[in-house]
């Protein structure tokens, strides 16, 4: 195991540089532990979905869950060239999205070699209440099975 | 009903110019009829999810595919301040998106007053095999209701 | 609102006499009150979904987290008028229900006067590790609307 | 490949007879091929949820599309020892299920070696109108990777 590539700093670069679409929404790297990735939107006019209501895109939410969900899985990970992706994800809308910052928490409930199933939640910053709640399902892909 | 705002012209400017995000992935309309809605997505590389093996960001499709839904919902509407928004919505991830344009299509497979149900397909032009599938369920506030 | 209907013993005799489908699983209410209902199926053969594996069907987990979710959701009724129905239902199944008992709850995570949407976990009594999760949304069709 | 496991004889042995909380429900295979199985449930008073509106219970209907999805996979299995499971299914109930017989048909959209991804609707006889839709996604342990 690469230790060096499975450092915050890496995770952090990866997460807000090096994936192109992430960079178009701001997203932020917060915090990165086994099983556990919680991400940061700050707010800009360019996320809203509906400009007379002032939401925040559906879209947001959903990539930035599968970004927090995909970040979670992440810490799963052993090899550089392994390499996750999402089989499937559901996301309930539970209330608007306000024009504010966004927090997003994806947090692993079930990892076994191949697949790893995940929650994830949507918030804004010093406000519990969910706005919305996500699963997904990532496949995993390992070097060594290769 | 409003019949000017129900055309296809408002309808492109609503999806291609009011809804900043649908800016931001440059989202342009290309038919729009009564429970349908199919969307074209321009390939740029912003829109990269992983730049190693170049496919298209998850988020681009789930934003995509609530764009479509929710624009087979919206011929549904029958005044202008009607708000249709998710309520949920389920992605399968067929098949990686590759680093080209980008086809959705939306339709609705159930509506009534207050809820819409809708199947969607991403695919890339030229090619019918779906690279990914969605489902989703808005619902509908009517401005006659209030 | 008719007190003597939403009783505790009148959530009983609904969940376990009333509904047909659930006498043929078995369905015991454990629990009910604001927001949340817990469910027991006790252990029998006609359960199992793979004799050879002995492992409980899906559709037992399906049925028994809809009923959760559904009994959950009931507890924010008003009028024994009051009609609640599933809109949709995700699933996902964690690990292999075992030939035991089994305990589903459901919670409600956000209800608004026509919308009510749950979480569901099933685990084995005494095991503490889900081996299913679940979310659902209902829709509430009230008498008061007629 | 054991010519003999994947007869259409057998497949009916193990749908109708082998699995018992099939027979609760009283599942019969009508159709069965590659990529394709339609099953019927005949109606019997002890599958409906609503005894006042006669709905047949969500329950009957994610049990047999989960048999129907699967059963279509099964039509992918190489070995006796493969083993399919559900990862995940979502369902949408589309209209409610009348006292009526039950058809229920599973299709794959995509198949890989160790995932397998059904479309799945439910219907009556001599209607085409869907009463629900379903999506799961399997996978397949096979015998030929231990």
């Amino acid at each position: 195991m690469d230790q060096h590539f499975f450092s915050e700093a890496n995770y952090r670069k990866i997460i807000e540089e090096v994936i192109p679409f992430h960079q178009i929404l701001g997203i932020k790297l917060v915090e990165m532990r086994d099983g556990y990735c919680k991400l940061h939107i700050p707010y800009k006019k360019e996320l809203i979905g509906d400009p007379r209501s002032l939401r925040i895109h559906g879209g947001v939410i959903s990539t930035a869950m599968d970004a927090a969900g995909g970040g979670a899985g992440f810490t799963k990970l052993s090899s550089v060239k392994d390499v996750i992706s999402t089989i499937d994800i559901r996301i309930d809308y539970l209330f608007p999205g306000r024009a504010e910052d966004l927090l997003v928490e994806g947090v692993i409930v079930r990892s076994s070699k191949h697949l790893i199933f995940t929650d994830m939640h949507a918030f804004h910053p010093g406000d519990e209440q969910w706005i919305a709640s996500g699963r997904a399902v990532y496949k995993v892909r390992r070097a060594e099975d290769l």
